[in-house]
């Protein structure tokens, strides 16, 4: 049978939008996700579930109610289900999410920037 | 409050045994784990579950009966459950790991490599 490697670069270079993450794996019942951040996302947070953010490649900043967590390449953090957060990128920022599938991007905050999340990439 | 990121490369300078996992992060049910491997591992499947590979230095070949992949850093390969494999590294290869907490690394077949799936670093 044949079997085939995921390569995050090769997927991220098959997209230019902001903030609209792309399915490129499931596990289980959850999704691995590729989004490309840059600016001010918004403030939301995941009732039901933790959520995974992996730095590919530039910087991101987790800004929370009461602090902030700066992340670059080869970092990860995992927030705690029902916490307010705030993504924000001062340059284009590449991100793997990692969570259980359907879980929206903007969680309970809604708002323009909801995206799809059944986008395969 | 105060909010740390991971490092993935701090992490593995932890420690320099191989096939023996370390816990980095839990999200909800699920653990990333750390592992470096080097040779050839066992043959095993997990029943219960799928799993993720994620290679972040060097590379590393999963066998299956009827093929296999090779994967380099910065690719991602997810088993499905049930499926038999049998990882192996030529060089030294730093491993991301995502399962569901209580995975034990040599799945069904056991044996010596059978490593602690509760160590933390």
């Amino acid at each position: 049978m044949e079997y085939t490697a995921i390569n995050l670069h090769d997927k991220f270079a098959k997209f230019s939008d902001h903030f609209v993450p792309r399915i490129i794996a499931r596990m289980n019942n959850y999704h691995f996700k590729l989004v490309k951040s840059e600016g001010d996302f918004v403030w939301h947070s995941h009732a039901e579930t933790d959520e995974t953010f992996m730095i590919i490649k530039g910087k991101l900043t987790i800004e929370f109610r009461d602090g902030a967590v700066d992340l670059e390449a080869g970092e990860m953090f995992v927030i705690p289900k029902g916490v307010e957060h705030k993504p924000f990128a001062e340059k284009e920022c590449h991100v793997l999410l990692i969570e259980p599938a359907g879980t929206i991007n903007t969680g309970d905050a809604g708002g323009e920037l909801t995206a799809d999340d059944t986008l395969w990439i």
